[in-house]
């Protein structure tokens, strides 16, 4: 079974976690952190008891705000472990074709997962371009 | 002058500003939109205000949650006019990378966006394989 994590600084997991529900309904294996949010917590002590309460077949995929931040670099300390999965950069797009094809149940999720970045790396673009594309098209035809 | 908008469906946008803040501190040239979350606004409207309020000598770069959703559709409808770019995709990398450069002044917009883009897609990632990596070299040397 395949969990997701949201991590970022501040409100941006429960900001996108919101959009998520928005597009496309509860989604009950994506939770949240929103780190720094209230300085009574401690933050190393919070993530280890996500790690520990996973069970044996479980995997947890954690998509953190950024490379380099220290939410993601506290969640690098874990990633020698094989269920643990973390990618940084969360965006919607991503994050959407990733609830979409949770129930798969591919051999490698590695690759599932490379597979999913490269599909909607794509999508974030700049959309002044499509509009050139697609005049020049209309020329042409 | 360069604006930055940040428009999503639900909170995500406030969310992201949020994160945003906590790192770079307060960032008078970006606001944001979350569209859907008061039912009575009409988003076409509040849309049209925000670009009729632009000045002569503003540009205004929207960064939407996600190609092909109905924020960005909306704001497609703009694209055409000079001094609106729009970029699908919103993410922390992205946007941190345009604040810290926004005071440039390049020739061309465009080209300046198609660079932040270029550079933060990369960080992206799946950071699992980094480890792999930096164990080979570790190994290597």
């Amino acid at each position: 079974l395949r969990k997701i994590l949201l991590a970022s600084h501040g409100k941006f997991a429960d900001g996108i976690y919101d959009s998520l529900q928005m597009i496309m309904g509860e989604q009950k294996r994506v939770s949240t952190l929103c780190a720094f949010v209230d300085r009574k917590t401690d933050l190393k002590k919070e993530i280890e008891e996500i790690i520990s309460s996973l069970s044996e077949h479980e995997e947890l995929i954690v998509i953190t705000d950024i490379f380099g931040g220290s939410v993601n670099n506290l969640f690098m300390q874990y990633v020698s472990k094989s269920r643990i999965h973390l990618i940084s950069g969360l965006n919607l797009p991503l994050l959407i074709e990733m609830v979409s094809r949770v129930e798969e149940e591919p051999e490698n999720t590695e690759s599932w997962l490379l597979k999913i970045l490269d599909t909607t790396k794509n999508t974030i673009m700049y959309c002044n371009d499509l509009l050139v594309t697609n005049s020049l098209e209309e020329e042409n035809f």
